[in-house]
C-alpha cells in the first residue's frame, strides 16, 4: 500500500544530511560545551557554527538567536519572558485568538500573576486587523504576540502592517513563526520584528532544537534559570547533536528553500481545485496569502477523526484541524474564531505537503480523498441533516 | 597521547546501544506522537515504553515521570511549578546554600515575585543539618528544595532524615538528583521525595532528555504551557529519539549500575589515597557519603584554571569545581558554604570516572597529577605564600 505523508505542519523527516551531521556529536564530540578542553571544546565550536546558520536562514545577528527545545518553549519564553522583564512598565499584552496554545494558556498564566490580556479577534480568512491592534494598544501595553502562520488554515498573517502600528506606539512585537520559517521565505530586518519563535523539525532539522530570535538589546528574564549557557538567559547542558542538526537543517533551507515552494505551490492548487469540486466542501483559511503547501477544508456532515481514520487506511496520513485529532476533545478555538460554525468544524481536516510529496501522491489523493467523503457521508447519520442532530462527542467537553 | 575523560559528572559519551535504539526515530518513526495513526503512532508507543523504563530506574510509576530537555528545566519547573501551584497556602521555600544555579536562581526569580526564601547552610562536609529545616519551616512553608548528590563535591545528602522531617511538618521535598540518578541506586518510595530531577545525559544517555518525577497526585502548574503533551504539564512536541534513549539508558543503567559502581568505588579511592600524599592538598565533599566515582580537592597555591590547562595538555580532561572554569569569573558558593576560604577556592578541580575508565588510566593520572602540581607551583607567584598577595583575577568580580 502507499504510505503518504500529509502531515508535514507536525512534523518533517530528518533530513538525511542533517542526520550525518549530528552524529559526530552524539559519538566523539561529546563533551560539555561549558569544559574549556577536551571533548567539549569542538561541541561549544559546534554550536556558534550552527547558531550562525540559524540566524542566517531568518537574516538575524547570530547573537540574537537563543537556542531552546520547543517552539513551545520559545513562545512560553517570549511571552514571561518580556512580561517580566517590562512589567515595570506595564502590564497588558495583546494577541490574536487563533495562536498556537502555547501563546494563549501562557498568557492566560500571566493573567493570573496580574498582567492584562487582550485576545483580538481575526476575520473570515484569519487575518488580524491591524486597525484593531491599534486601537487595542494602551499606555499599559508591552507586547504584542501575533502568529506568523496559521498551522491550522495555513494564513500568512500581514505582520509588516501589524508591526509598522507597533512601532509606531513603542510595543514590542513577537511572532511565533513556527509554521512560517522554513516553508516561506522570513526576513526579521525586514519585518522589524523584535522576538520570533522557530523550530528545526519544521524545515527537515531534528525534534529538540528550536530557537528564540531576540533582537539586539531587547531584554528578556529568562525561563530556565541555570548556568550560563545562552549568555545565561537559557541554562541546561546544551542537546548538542539537536543544535548542530537544526545548523545544518538551516543551510539547507536557505539552499533549497524556492526549489521547495516551486515544487510543492502546484501540488498543493491541484489538491485544492480537486478538492474544491466536492459537494459542500470549503477552504479554510486565506485563498492566496496562505502557506505554500497547506490546504485545508472543513467537510460538511462528516468528522474529522472518521475521515483520518479512513484515509490512514487507504495511505494517506494527514491532520484533522481541530483538536479533535489530538485528543483534547474540543472544537478548534482557530476554526470558531474564523466564523466556521461549531458543527462544522468537527469535519476540518489539513493536509500539508513536503519536498518528498510526489505527483503521483497527487494524484493518487485526489482520486481517493472524494471516494473517501462518499463512503463516509454514506454511513453517517449526520449527512440526513447534521444541524437537525445531537452535537458527537467530540463536542461534549467544549 | 593519552585521552583520559575524567569529567563524568558534567556530561558523558552515549551508550553505543542507546544510539542504535535512538536512530529508527530519526529515520521512519519520525511523525509527531501527538497524531493518531502513521508514523506517529510508533512514536507515541516508544515514548510510553521510554517513560516505563525511566520510572523504573528510580523504583516510581510511569504516570509520575514528565520529560523534559535538561536537568536544569526539571529544577525551574519543581521550584515555580509547585510555588505556583501552592502560592494559596503559603509563599515560603527552602533551599540549600548549596543547590545547583537552576534552584538557586530559580528561587531568586520567585523572591523577585513575592515569595520568601530560606537558604540552608551546610557543614564542612556540605550536609544539611536535619535540625536545621526543621527551624527554617513555618505555617507559610511549601517547599523544601535540597541537592541529593553535589557535582562539585560528590556528597551525599541523608534525605531521609529530611524528609522525614518535610513529612511531618506537611511540606513537599524536591531533590536535585542529576548528580546521583544513574550513579547510585535511587528509589523514589525509599526516599519517599515528592519531586525529583534527574538527566539522561548523566548515563550514557542522551543530552536533550531528563525528567521531573512529580509523585501521583501532586499538583504542579507547567513551566512551558501549550498543547496536550505529557498529561498537559509539559507542551512541545516530543523528542522523541532523545527520549526513546532516556529509556535505554534507563534500562542499561539498572541493569549495570552495580557493577559500575564496583569498579570506579576502588579507582576513585586511589586517586584520593594517592592525591592526599601531595603535600597541601586537601579533600572537599565527604570522605565516605560521597558519589563513587568523585574525587574533588583544593589545592593550595594553583588556580583551577591553571590545573585544568596543564592536565588537558598531558590528556587528563577534568574541571575546576570553581564557576572560574565555566567562565562565570566567581568564587565558587558551594566551596565557600563548606567553609573553604576564598583564596583556596580558586585552587579547586573535581575528577568523576565512567565505566570506561580503566586502572591504566588511573596509574597515569596518579603519576601525572603531582607533576603537575609541582610545575605549577614552581611558577606560581603565589607559591611564595598565596594568602599575603594579592586575589587572583579569577575572584576580580566575586
Amino acid at each position: 500500500m502507499k504510505k503518504i505523508y500529509m502531515d508535514h505542519v507536525a512534523t518533517n523527516p530528518l533530513h538525511p544530511e542533517v542526520l550525518d551531521a549530528m552524529m559526530p556529536y552524539f559519538k566523539d564530540n561529546y563533551g560539555n560545551p561549558l569544559s574549556l578542553y577536551g571533548p567539549g571544546f569542538k561541541a561549544r565550536e559546534a554550536i556558534e557554527n550552527a547558531r550562525e546558520s540559524t540566524a542566517s536562514l531568518i537574516n538575524a545577528k547570530a547573537k540574537e538567536i537563543i537556542f531552546t527545545a520547543s517552539g513551545a518553549e520559545s513562545n512560553n519564553f517570549a511571552l514571561k519572558g518580556i512580561a517580566y522583564a517590562l512589567q515595570g512598565k506595564g502590564k497588558h499584552i495583546i494577541v490574536s485568538k487563533i495562536e498556537h496554545h502555547s501563546v494563549l494558556n501562557s498568557a492566560r498564566f500571566l493573567e493570573k500573576q496580574g498582567f492584562v490580556v487582550t485576545y483580538l479577534p481575526v476575520d473570515n480568512h484569519g487575518l488580524v486587523d491591524p486597525e484593531a491592534v491599534k486601537k487595542a494598544i494602551n499606555s499599559e501595553t508591552i507586547l504584542i504576540s501575533i502568529i506568523h502562520a496559521s498551522p491550522e488554515i495555513g494564513t500568512i498573517q500581514s505582520l509588516s502592517e501589524i508591526n509598522k502600528i507597533a512601532k509606531e506606539k513603542g510595543v514590542l512585537l513577537h511572532t511565533d513563526s513556527v509554521a512560517a520559517v522554513g516553508n516561506i521565505p522570513v526576513d526579521v530586518q525586514a519585518l522589524n520584528v523584535d522576538l520570533m519563535t522557530f523550530a528545526a523539525h519544521q524545515f527537515y532539522g531534528p525534534k529538540g532544537a528550536a530557537a528564540l530570535y531576540v533582537k539586539e538589546g531587547t531584554r528578556i528574564v529568562p525561563l530556565i534559570y541555570g548556568g550560563i549557557q545562552e549568555g545565561g538567559r537559557r541554562a541546561g547542558t546544551e542537546n548538542v547533536p539537536a543544535i548542530v542538526g537544526m545548523g545544518k537543517a538551516a543551510d539547507i533551507t536557505k539552499r533549497d528553500l524556492q526549489k521547495r515552494i516551486d515544487h510543492i505551490r502546484p501540488l498543493r492548487d491541484s489538491i485544492i481545485s480537486s478538492t474544491l469540486k466536492i459537494n459542500k466542501v470549503i477552504l479554510t483559511g486565506h485563498p492566496e496569502q496562505r502557506l505554500p503547501g497547506h490546504a485545508s477544508f472543513v467537510v460538511e456532515y462528516i468528522e474529522g477523526e472518521a475521515m483520518l481514520l479512513m484515509l490512514a487506511a487507504k495511505g494517506i496520513y494527514s491532520a484533522s484541524g481541530s483538536a479533535c485529532s489530538s485528543k483534547a476533545l474540543k472544537s478548534s478555538p482557530v476554526l470558531i474564531s474564523i466564523g466556521v460554525p461549531v458543527h462544522l468544524a468537527q469535519g476540518s481536516v489539513v493536509f500539508t505537503l513536503g519536498e518528498e510529496t510526489t505527483s503521483e501522491d497527487i494524484t493518487y489523493f485526489n482520486e481517493t480523498f472524494p471516494q473517501v467523503i462518499s463512503r463516509l457521508r454514506e454511513i453517517s447519520p449526520y449527512s440526513k441533516g447534521w444541524e437537525e442532530t445531537e452535537a458527537p462527542t467530540c463536542t461534549a467537553k467544549k
